[in-house]
């Protein structure tokens, strides 16, 4: 390959393993999210915090590494941040119902 | 630069960074045994440990990504681990004393 192939690759690989670490949060909101019914689970908020945390690390180290544009870093976290406070949001509304 | 110049830049890069965010950890380790002799800060283990938790995040994703061998995240990881090992045995043996 050469030069540009490989960093293409390198890149395009890059935003496939983040997309693919973000759709694992996603799934975890999305159960959480169907599982309003039941009763709320504190542990499960610290996971989603956890999950969160660790990959805005993954992303911060990609963007660095100069792997993925700093705006496509921020997208990717924006759009799962603003899932996680449509589930946060959820979650405060069947509180104050009970 | 041609193909396998990108590469190696790209490698050093990553494992510059991730020598860079080990060696924060460091100093956090470090200076949280020169202040045994102070009062035990239960916050700043909980620190270390998500900090740790970070740092492992990044080091599986730049070696998934293709960034650095496996063998070496290991090997940066461990490093750390023992280091806070010994922290919390010193940790440990000043509570036994008190």
């Amino acid at each position: 390959m050469s030069s540009p192939e490989v960093l293409v690759h390198l890149h395009q690989k890059a935003v496939l393993l983040l997309q693919d670490d973000a759709n694992k949060i996603e799934k975890l909101i999305e159960v959480q999210m169907e599982n309003l019914a039941t009763r709320k689970c504190p542990l499960y908020e610290e996971v989603l915090d956890t999950q969160m945390y660790g990959f805005s690390r993954e992303v911060d180290f990609a963007v660095r590494a100069g792997l993925i544009e700093e705006s496509a870093g921020k997208a990717i976290i924006s759009k799962l941040e603003r899932n996680l406070a449509q589930l946060y949001e959820a979650l405060d509304q069947k509180s104050q119902l009970l």
